[in-house]
Order: C-alpha cells, then structure tokens, then sequence
C-alpha cells in the first residue's frame, strides 16, 4: 500500500465534507475568518483516523463523518488562538487569521470553529449508550489542548536545563496526542467496538500521535534541507526544546564543552551552520537523537501490536501504514 | 412573591454547584484564569431559567443542575474573550482576565470554560431522544453569539444614524436573547416537555432576554444615579447606540434641533451634565423613551400569556415574576 497516496486520495474527500460544513449562506467577515485556514488544507489525519478506526472496527467510516470533521474544525480553532497566542503571523504559508483580519476577529473565529464542532458532533448517528461518553471525551480532550497550550507558554520562562523531559512529554502529548486519541477513541465508539477495541484504539492513536511528534524532532536533526524543505537543524535555531534537546541536557555532563556549543546555538537565531552542526554532532555524541529514534519505533511497534484487536480489512492495514508513515517518513 | 429574594436564594445555591465543577485539582494559573469570572458571582439568571422551566414543564429541576451550570459556564467564557476583544480592564468591579494574567491566559482560559460546559453537559440526564438536540441547540447559540459580537464591532464601524433599528434588535437578540431561550429550551427538552411546551418556552425566553436589554436602555436614561449606582444618561456619554436613541435618530427630522443635541452628545466623554440632560429631553420629545418602554411592556405581557401551557406550581409563578422584574424593576 502507498500510505502517502492513500492519505492524499483520503484528505481529498474530507477536504469536501469540512468544507460544506463551513458553508455560510453568507459572505461576512466572520465566515470568511472561520474558512481561512480549514480551506488551507492540511493532511486531515485527525478525521481520517476517526473514519478509517470506525471502519475497521464495525464498518462504520460513513456513520464517522460528521465526528470526523468535527475534529478536523477543533483542530482548525485551536490553530488560530495558538497563531493569536504565540503571535505567529503565518500559517501553511498564508498570513495567520489574526493578521488577515484582527485579533478580535481571529478570538471569534475560533470560537465560531469550535461552537461549529459540536453542533456537528451532535449529527452523527453513534448507538444511544455511547453518545453522551463521544461529547464528553471530544469536550475534555479540547480542556486538555489547552492546559498543553497553557503549559507550552509556562515554559517559555524556565531555562531548558531546569525543564523536566517528563514535563515536556506530558505537554506534547496533550497539544498533539489528544485529539489523535480522542479521534480513534470516537471512531471505535461510533462503530460500537467493544471495550477492549476503544481502549486499544486510543492507545494505538496515542502513540501514532507521540510517534509522529518525535519523529518529526529526529527529522529536523539528521534529514537534509532538500528533502525537508527548510533548513536542517532549524529547530535548534528556534530554540525549541525537543526531547533530544532535553536528553541531551540532562546526559551531557555540566562542563562538557558539547553542552555549552548546544546551549549557545539553541535559540540564536544567528547561529551559524557551523555551530548548527557542532550542535547536531553534540546530540548525536550524547546519544539524543539515538534515543529519541529508538523511543518512536517503540511506539510503532507497541502501536502495530494493538491492532491485532482488529479483523482484517484494508483499514487495518492502512492504520499500520499509518505507523509506519509518521515513525520512518524521510521529510 | 418576591422576586429579587428568590432570584438570590436560587443564585446562591447555583453558585456552588457551579464553583463544583470548577474546582480543578491544582491552583494553575490557568485554573484561577477559569475560576476568575464565575466566582465573581453574578445573578445566575440563565442557569436559573434552565432549573426552573425544568420543574416548571416536568418536575425535572434536579436534573437539569448540569446543563443549567454549563450555560452560566459558557456565559462567563463568552464575557472573558469579550473583554479581550473590547479591551475591557474591568468585570464585576474586578480586573479582568486578561488585565489580571494575560491576553493569551485569557484566550485559552475562555477555550476551556467552553470545553468544560460541554463536559457538563454530557452528564446530563436527558430523555434519549432529546440529548443531541439538546447539544446541537447549544452549541449552535454559541455560534450565534460569536455572530453578535462581531456584529457588534462591525457596527461600531458604522454612523449611528445608519444604522438600521431592525439589524441592532437582531444584532442584541444574538448576544443576549438566544443564550436565554437555548436555557429554556433546553430546560423544557431535559423536562420531557411537548413539542408546544418546548416552543412556548424558548419563545417566553427571547421576550424576557429582549426584554431585560430595552428595559436597561429605558432605566439607564429615566432612572436617578441614587437608585443605579451610576449617573444617569451614562449610555449616551458612552456612545450606545441602543434601540432608544436608533428610533430618536430614525424619527427627528434631519434639521431638528434635538436631533443635533442629541448626535453632539452621544458618545461625547466630555459631555457636561445639563448636555445629557437636553439629550435626554430629546429622546423624550421624540417619543423613543416611550416607544421602547411600550416595547418592552409588550414583551412582557405576551412572554406571560406563554406561561399558560404549564401547570400551576410555584415555578411557573417564578417565570411570571422574573418577566416582571426584567421589564419594571427600578435598577
């Protein structure tokens, strides 16, 4: 199976679907703001997730619609508070809602987006017992995105040496890994798995979620810039705080003279890409991006493990070519 | 009956259950940015008209403590972004959010005041066939008070004297009425309530909603600063286009005097206390005081008419009373 094919040809339908629900009789500001970034598109793995677990769980893709692209919108909303909060002007290469519009326009957009999610959520046909546990997980999942978010900001002001790498996963997994397992938890509820499928589901979606997040921090240190499409070790650059960053940190001894030439590029937006590379070779020589590496073919595997709950079907295999896309991809 | 001592009684039962589901297990910021507005307090009346048409239609008070909690909940998260879209420092003679924190903890302190309302929600014992009406009802009403507040701005963009009467009522009806029919229906729904009942109930709430706002514009320029604890006329020196002072501007002829008076007052901070009064003067002469007051008597009397499909109780006395303390209170 080509996944990548596969995920294209998928988002492809969505994109249809989530954008009728956006369709506004009228052409105000508002509407506009609301479809800005959804008409961006994006890889929809959220919704796909839903429908494609909801399919091989009961054959259920159809009945997931309207759930899925719910998810896609929450999705979309936090986007746009996140690009308010973190003063982010640009987004999937056009100017952030904020900056096309206003910031009192982007603040109702998103809730807009969000108020939209759940009136959609309530179409979806899901057997009566589960319906009210569906809204209850998709509403706590949202507080969860944004206790991530609350965090993410909270630790701008610690240095990176005093952040905690459990701390870290904790954040990242409820600003991604969440909404991943809320959408595979949905789509088993919605097809009427049982117990033992839904939980498997959400673990599967969670390490998918968390597998895709490292990953991507281990493609930014040893992909190349042609592949990627920006410059290699940009995160580093940006000062982000990756698990590899975090690793490294705390296994690199403090007078180690390869923690310092980490310290000193993490966040210096001049750093040279010779101090880049002396940085990257830092966290090849701690052992950082090995482990990182190691941690997401865990998941995988962890991950492909849980879908033996599953019976055979092309989704079945798809979801384990899902693994291998967000733990293996090249760029 | 009175009215004003049963309204606080209720409210102060209310307000613990509200606090309840507010009380996170840690003293974040976030959570305090959460718990700021709703322990403010305030006179709960949305919660209280989702309790009340509850018991009133099907002796189902009780029951709906959970969806009438996560109105109150919606509501304060509607006041928390407001205030960072107004830039308004103060709430409830306190700071808000956003002064208090920041404009981000604001923003997603608002996020997750919405999210935790349909968590509640969800926890509501509700007749099968009405929990995804009762949600889509919801959620659809935040979609609808976003498209007030940006009607709101975009209005403020816009000449007073250009401003049509018609889209000002539908603009307000968004920001305030709909939250309180969303509550009565929804009371009305969780009830059991007959498809009549449930109408009747959502249409009693849009007159007390409407009728509560003109009530204020009336009592803000007819009342004294004694009685409403601030001056008289306080809306005109503000720049509040309410419905008064749109009639006045729709009914003086162009080249009338008090039509000049009363344009160089509105919105004029300067403006000295015998200047409001002559404004006042004018919406007198115009008949507009008069005109919203007889409005609002109307919205009264036909929002007590509706109460006649219910059966008697105390409840039902109640909603009688409260429509009466929306249009006739003296503060």
């Amino acid at each position: 199976m080509d996944v990548v094919k596969e995920i294209n040809s998928r988002a492809k339908r969505l994109n249809v679907q989530i954008m009728d629900y956006l369709d506004g009789q009228n052409d105000s500001k508002l509407m506009k703001a609301v479809r800005h970034y959804p008409e961006a598109g994006g890889k929809r793995l959220r919704p796909m997730l839903a429908q494609v677990v909801a399919e091989a769980v009961g054959k259920a893709g159809d009945r997931a619609l309207p759930f899925a692209c719910s998810l896609e919108i929450i999705h979309n909303f936090t986007l746009v508070h996140d690009d308010v909060m973190d003063n982010d002007p640009v987004r999937r290469g056009r100017p952030a809602v904020h900056v096309l519009f206003d910031v009192p326009t982007a603040i109702i957009a998103g809730d807009a987006l969000f108020a939209r999610a759940f009136e959609i959520i309530a179409d979806t046909e899901v057997p009566p017992q589960n319906i009210k546990r569906l809204i209850r997980s998709t509403a706590h999942t949202v507080w969860l995105i944004a206790e991530g978010q609350q965090e993410d900001m909270d630790f701008e002001n610690i240095p990176a040496e005093e952040l905690a790498m459990e701390d870290y996963m904790s954040m990242i997994n409820k600003k991604t890994a969440v909404l991943f397992e809320c959408a595979a938890e949905g789509g088993a509820l919605i097809a009427g798995g049982t117990e033992d499928q839904v939980a498997a589901m959400r673990e599967y979606a969670h390490l998918l979620g968390m597998g895709f997040q490292v990953w991507d921090d281990v493609l930014n240190l040893t992909s190349d810039e042609k592949t990627m499409g920006k410059p290699v070790g940009n995160d580093i650059r940006n000062g982000k705080r990756t698990l590899i960053v975090l690793h490294a940190l705390h296994t690199l001894d403090k007078d180690d003279e390869r923690r310092r030439t980490l310290l000193q590029a993490l966040g210096n937006e001049k750093a040279t890409r010779e101090e880049i590379a002396d940085a990257i070779a830092a966290l090849h020589a701690s052992g950082s991006i090995d482990h990182a590496r190691a941690l997401a073919q865990d998941y995988s595997r962890r991950a492909k493990e849980l879908l033996d709950c599953l019976p055979p079907s092309e989704e079945k295999e798809f979801l384990a070519g899902l693994m291998d896309f967000a733990v293996g991809r090249d760029a």
